[in-house]
């Protein structure tokens, strides 16, 4: 998928919603345990319940992992699901990976590859050749970190070189390795206010937007700053949609919760004669 | 393990080797590719035949997940049977994981308590708060990434503001999330000119020094620069030992490779009064 046919499928859904799977078998609800497979059975109820208002899903790695196989197996079930139901919809695996070449080559062949991903989250602390080997699949993309929603951003994100900060180096050289039909970043909704100035360094890349909802990100502010004319921006929800409700109801609630940014975002994308 | 029950283990197989298991499955002797699991059977040979030359193993996980799900039971396989036959071995994840709060303690969950790593690789870019979740489990640790043996080490890692590059920093900020029983920092031996450098701002933590062999860099540099009075240092080699030899005798090669990795190790130890 190129960005073209990412805003194609935007504008038909009248919506950018993200919806982060991040399926944390604790956090599910109780009468789903007894059946094989709970993580991937609520990911299937939460995805026939909400597809209608999300462009993306995103699966995040860690919740997976920390089920061992088992965990592995519903990721892949998951993204199998999503594939065959619903084969406009852009699958990310929020994995965060990066690594020297041989090894992000291995990465890239795991997720985009064997498991058909079509993005991939990465950190860019490694510089450039722990970023390529993901850019050679083509039609599939790198979200790359670049100010991210949590504290700890402060820590090193806005180390300062010359009035430069970091992640704004990161977005000046990382842009040359890639295109705007292969390369996003990743930008919290809780730095809203930074939004404009990324928006000078990359105008029209796609931003992945986390931070909505239990972070507690803005999506109005997002929108004002972040909207481009190809919208440019996906902004993810996960625990806020997943996790609304836990009784035997809870894909309704994620529906509605869903459904209610999918109209909030109408509306931004409407002010902009978008759709 | 704590960095005196490490130094201990250390004075006793004279040997500071860390070897990598990048076990990709291309790679492997084609006689192993008719049993079941042939990574964990190339895992086992190569860790039967050199155990006692090494203190310390680092199967690197996208190579295992680059085999879906038989990947990760080689892995899971792997760590179970060096538990088990060699229990005096610290066992690292190389995984360069990193993400929220909440995300990063699955991740800490999936290889510290599930899978009973000693260890595994964190990466700073996202703070304090992706990497202190890993810090909550007592006798494991974090390897933080520093100074990486990559080219694109270049892109970031020497952002510089006002004199402290960026690497300096994570070194300086980082070192107060935890101690020197459950940090230590990966400084590539590709940049053994900068390890005295590093040793100013983290005179007694531990470092992982990979980059020795396939990728270029300088044993006697690193030993030179990185020792200190409880050795402080994991040298680790992983292609250099592993695929040193894809005939059937490949595990001989791989022990042969790692004796004389030992040897030398054992002299810098000796000339450093530290055994």
């Amino acid at each position: 998928m190129n960005h073209l046919q990412l805003f194609e499928s935007i504008r038909q859904k009248r919506s950018f919603l993200c919806i982060g799977l991040d399926s944390e078998i604790e956090k599910i609800p109780s009468s789903l345990k007894k059946e094989k497979d709970p993580v991937f059975k609520f990911n299937k109820r939460i995805i026939d319940s909400t597809h209608k208002y999300a462009v993306a899903y995103k699966p995040n790695t860690a919740f997976y992992e920390s089920g061992g196989i088992s965990g592995w197996n519903s990721l892949e079930s998951t993204v199998k699901y999503i594939r065959k139901k619903h084969p406009e919809i852009f699958i990310i695996a929020d994995a965060k990976r990066g690594d020297i070449g041989n090894t992000s080559k291995m990465y890239a062949k795991a997720f985009l590859e064997n498991l058909h991903f079509d993005a991939i989250t990465v950190a860019p602390y490694m510089g450039e050749d722990s970023v390529t080997p993901f850019l050679s699949y083509p039609g599939k993309w790198v979200i790359l970190l670049a100010l991210t929603s949590n504290k700890g951003a402060d820590d090193f994100q806005y180390h300062d070189e010359d009035g430069i900060k970091l992640f704004e180096r990161v977005l000046t050289v990382s842009k040359k390795w890639g295109t705007v039909d292969n390369m996003m970043y990743v930008v919290g909704a809780t730095r809203a206010e930074m939004i404009s100035e990324i928006r000078k360094i990359v105008p029209d890349h796609f931003l992945l937007v986390p931070g909505v909802g239990a972070q507690g990100g803005s999506l109005a502010a997002v929108a004002k700053y972040g909207l481009n004319n190809k919208c440019g921006l996906l902004v993810n929800s996960s625990r806020g949609i997943i996790f609304a409700d836990n009784s035997e109801k809870f894909d309704e609630v994620a529906a509605e919760k869903a459904r209610e940014l999918q109209m909030e975002m109408e509306g931004y994308l409407v002010e902009k004669n978008l759709i």
